[in-house]
């Protein structure tokens, strides 16, 4: 057996070994996979082991998060720091190889995985990303971004649909420095793909505008090898579909049994023996692969090396673009943004989703590396940075990128462009269209990912587009989302707030904006920051609280007067972000909210779930426990109870 | 002028006449596709306007819904009982043409769409259940089931993902009653579709599996006639690509400005005289129109009454189906499950996704026309009726379907299948994945369709997959959702419970259940319907309510007997459903949850969103406001304080 040979089967032998002492795991395709993973890290990937972050190594997405032992495999045998003892952890607590990869947790790691499809859409944003900053920084001679993306992908991933949204839009944007590829094993959980996936794969792929290369034997790496070198003289994304066997090796090899439990110790030892390799312990791998791996990184040391002597090279011939690289390539933004007053000017009523498209064009003033756009909705979402250009494949230098009609492919990318690092993305849809790309938004709260999402159309303000186009458990939803920051802005200032916490926190921001004119109140601004506070106290001790967030704080207000008149005391809080209330300090949010005071109104023109952690067992919810209508939105607010009298009348009961 | 182009031009003025009275709306749409909708209702679609539940008549989805417009013209030409005063009220509160089209709303709408995707996906359901229903009860001379399946979808629903996993299932199962009308206008709402959407749509369905016609002429009702007839003597599901002009016949035509709002007085005026259309009053449609959609219905007349002809002889030949189809199209199950013994027994411990599947099979025992399956997942979702066959290409006649990993297609097919009538639809997947079904399940919600999500793998439950296939959030974000019902069950007669809430309801419900074991209570069984009963209740009067869902019941069991131990008397309440604990009476509610106890604790292995409504100000809620972890179940509950003495512990600090 070639040394070659002897790496692939140590990444066979290694994830039959580490699923079976798991007791649980996917064992199937990495065995499966071993030879397109070779070919890719031992042959054809630029990167360096001893620095996983080299600033322009190509970059490995494993979409079949589920084959998770491949990539430990991999980061193992290729010196990323990753132990035997590790390997021996695989799914278990705390350990360094969870169940399926996980960026930072583990180094090496580009992208949490596991949900199929977001893997290959995630790969799509880094090849844009790429593109994108090799447009901005490339000089004749001076090749600075020059990386390629790859993926691999099973049938799960493109049985999915975010496969469709992104692949298509790769093809759309020729994106040439993209190379998936797809483990075509036949094979699903329910049995052979031909149960439900008789699709012809190449041809869709062609369809869409990918060169598409067929490899019969997927089991060897070096067809493969030869395929990823055709790949890179395409001007188009390539699939390169390799033939394969799950299980490769093991007795149970083409069989759906090999997907997702172990094989059985008895199997995993006739794997070894039908694999040629040397019988004993299970975690043992001989010294001639280490060998061959350390001459994959020796080369990829080399590169950066290169790459860095390029680099300062680069600062000579060009030391505005150098340092503009920095600024680009720092987490820090250019500009605080919390003493600009010149970004939180606002005057006058405006609809939040408007302020958010000033408020987007000031920012794009100041933060040069904006790089977003909307699913076919920019002229609604407000979501254009004006003179900033188009993306596409006659011009990679555009700022704004047209999704199309993909918001789960939008949101999946968007993750990918904020991985790869260099650019700071965002995307904007219907706020009720979050339905379709909730697990990309997930996946950015897995990843900690500060993504701000421009979500316009926020209640039944829509108005006349009906039930279907007006969200109403959409808050509630995303608000139980661990690390998603959810902000709903009452009025402009409270708008750029928003935006601000977006652009300076480590959290995805969904930003919810209303399509109607909002008033613009006199105590709003950076308080918002904290999530919730006082917008109009009430003299002397409250009596009643009226809290709200967005459009609906203005019925908070006209209910306060209502009340005043009446002798009652009401404060009117403003709560845009219930996670950024809640991060604040015990004291602050008792200031904001008295314990004593339990006659309690919370107003949000959607479902009333999750306002009693704030108004508890005594007090109100106005709200919204139905689905809305098509009409103006005026009449819709009036219909549905969204009134001062209404609110008032809420409170009032309360305090009697 | 013939008579065929003034109906069609009747729908194009119409359309832009009533968008123009609503001050908002899409007129292009409509105005562009009216030649599509024209061959199709007036020349080939078999159905009557007398009656709209005709059994046999073929189903018609506008999956591109926000052209409504179209559809309300349509209906108000052909005679469905929609007035011109109807259509002047377009988009106005309460009136029967609302901005989308609403299913049961709107008389002779066979599905709400909007959502782009949804229709399409909706339609796939709609043909497979014709091919289901005509392989159970078609015999030799008698095709009582025989109707075809319209779908007219634009560039939109083209980008949408979902039209990718339902369009490539439905080439694999070969369903050659499915007409699919594109409208192929070259516009999306940001533009030339050049800008993000450049694949070669023909060649995309040839991948699939479909056939393909392309009619050069989209505005015109003859060839698309043609290619209708063409498509009915292909195997094969069919493509129409009929090239159109959005906004045809006014200024606008071609434009995006076409797309989403009003033409202007004027341009109506414009395109009034561009189409050669009368001068005067806007709504006045000449008699010839009337004339010509009459003769349509007169045919659709016809073919309801020789369908009723065949229907009374197949009575006679074959009395037992006779009797089965009557059966198979009520809406009352033909099993009294409350009091069926038989149905409710299990022992001992179970994971409440075992109980389910048993529970399953004994309902596929007794009701004869579910028709379900997961996508992929049936071995973890127990989803599989044993015995039932399995449908495909080759065979209609199975009861169980091969979806694959296709999670958002499933459930708008679910939709499909259960509009379609004549079955019971069901679902399946991990309940993590609803993140990708979540739409469609909206749209069942909002349609009040009766469909049962089988939903495994529930919490950190799930073990070592880790946190993309731990939910989280899930629970929060569904129950928050109008309409739907969430039942997590704490063992397995609790399940069966859910079960019965899910087959006996109109609504949907997602039945939340565990992978691993749970006990069986003693007193556990049909006060489940009521969303929350008291489990297991202490001696004299509480001083601690602990409250749970599904396999956190366990956990307060524990504690109420440390608790108990203590002197603590702790009332066990078991809560699955907060939507049927919710619409109980107060009294109800009062004896479960008295108002005096306010030392409450809920327990839930998920976010605590939501569960202060029961626990209010005061109580405590043990959850989980992060993401899991791969690791043994066991070593997670543990880790995330899901131990009985964790929640006796809240509980005690709360009764001090």
């Amino acid at each position: 057996m070639n040394k070659e040979q002897m790496v692939v089967n140590a990444i066979r032998v290694l994830s039959a070994e580490a699923v079976q002492k798991a007791k649980s795991g996917h064992p199937g395709m990495p065995m499966g996979a071993a030879s397109m993973a070779y070919a890719t890290w031992g042959r054809q990937m630029k990167h360096n082991p001893q620095n996983p972050k080299f600033i322009d190594r190509d970059r490995f997405v494993l979409s079949s998060g589920h084959g998770s032992m491949l990539l430990y495999s991999l980061l193992h045998l290729f010196g990323y720091g990753l132990s035997i003892d590790d390997l021996k952890a695989f799914r278990q607590f705390g350990s360094k190889t969870p169940g399926h990869p996980e960026y930072r947790h583990t180094t090496g790691v580009e992208t949490t995985t596991g949900p199929l499809g977001q893997g290959i859409a995630n790969a799509v944003g880094m090849a844009m990303a790429e593109r994108r900053l090799a447009a901005k920084f490339n000089r004749e001679g001076f090749p600075v971004v020059d990386h390629y993306t790859y993926a691999i992908l099973g049938d799960g991933c493109m049985m999915e649909g975010i496969s469709h949204e992104c692949c298509s839009l790769a093809g759309t944007l020729k994106l040439n420095k993209l190379i998936a590829l797809y483990d075509d094993n036949e094979i699903s959980i329910e049995g052979s793909t031909d149960l439900a996936f008789r699709e012809d794969v190449p041809a869709r792929f062609r369809a869409y505008g990918w060169n598409v290369i067929d490899v019969p034997d997927g089991n060897c790496p070096a067809p493969i090898d030869a395929a990823i070198t055709l790949a890179k003289k395409s001007d188009k994304p390539t699939l390169i579909v390799c033939h394969t066997d799950i299980g490769y090796g093991s007795p149970k090899a083409g069989q759906a049994s090999a997907h997702g439990e172990p094989l059985g110790e008895e199997n995993v030892q006739l794997t070894k023996k039908a694999l040629g390799w040397p019988e004993g312990e299970p975690f043992c791998v001989p010294q001639e692969v280490y060998e061959q791996t350390a001459e994959a990184a020796k080369r990829g040391a080399e590169a950066e090396a290169a790459w860095n002597r390029l680099m300062d090279e680069y600062a000579v011939a060009y030391p505005e673009l150098r340092k503009e690289w920095d600024v680009w390539n720092s987490c820090e933004l250019p500009v605080d943004l919390l003493h600009d007053d010149a970004f939180w000017a606002f005057d006058g009523k405006a609809a939040t989703r408007n302020s958010s498209g000033i408020l987007l064009n000031r920012l794009a003033e100041r933060v040069p590396n904006l790089f977003g756009g909307s699913a076919d909705l920019a002229p609604s979402n407000k979501s254009e940075m004006k003179g900033k250009g188009e993306f596409s494949a006659e011009n990679y230098a555009g700022a704004n990128i047209h999704f199309g009609v993909r918001e789960h492919a939008m949101a999946a990318i968007s993750n990918g462009i904020k991985l790869h690092g260099g650019l700071r993305p965002y995307c904007a849809t219907f706020f009720v269209f979050t339905d379709y790309m909730k697990n990309a938004m997930r996946m950015a709260s897995i990843m900690d990912l500060p993504i701000p999402y421009i979500l316009t159309h926020d209640s039944i303000g829509v108005g006349e587009d009906g039930p279907t186009h007006q969200p109403v458990e959409h808050l509630a939803g995303l608000r139980a989302v661990p690390g998603l920051v959810v902000f709903r802005p009452a009025d402009s200032r409270e708008t750029a707030a928003g935006w601000v916490a977006a652009m300076t926190g480590d959290r995805p921001v969904a930003l919810v904006l209303t399509r109607q004119d909002l008033p613009l109140y006199e105590n709003s601004g950076k308080d918002a920051l904290k999530g919730g506070y006082v917008l109009s106290d009430c003299e002397g001790a409250p009596d009643a609280i009226l809290m709200a967030s967005g459009s609906e704080v203005e019925q908070c207000v006209g209910a306060q007067a209502i009340l005043k008149a009446e002798g009652i005391n009401a404060r009117v809080v403003s709560m845009p972000s219930f996670e950024l209330f809640d991060a604040q300090s015990a004291e602050y949010k008792e200031s904001v909210l008295p314990s004593a005071v339990r006659a309690r109104v919370a107003v949000e023109a959607a479902a009333t779930f999750g306002w009693h952690k704030y108004v508890g067992l005594d007090g109100a919810v106005v709200g919204l426990d139905r689905f809305g209508a098509s009409a103006p939105y005026k009449v819709l607010f009036e219909a549905f109870g969204f009134t001062s009298e209404n609110v008032a009348e809420a409170a009032r009961k309360l305090v009697k």
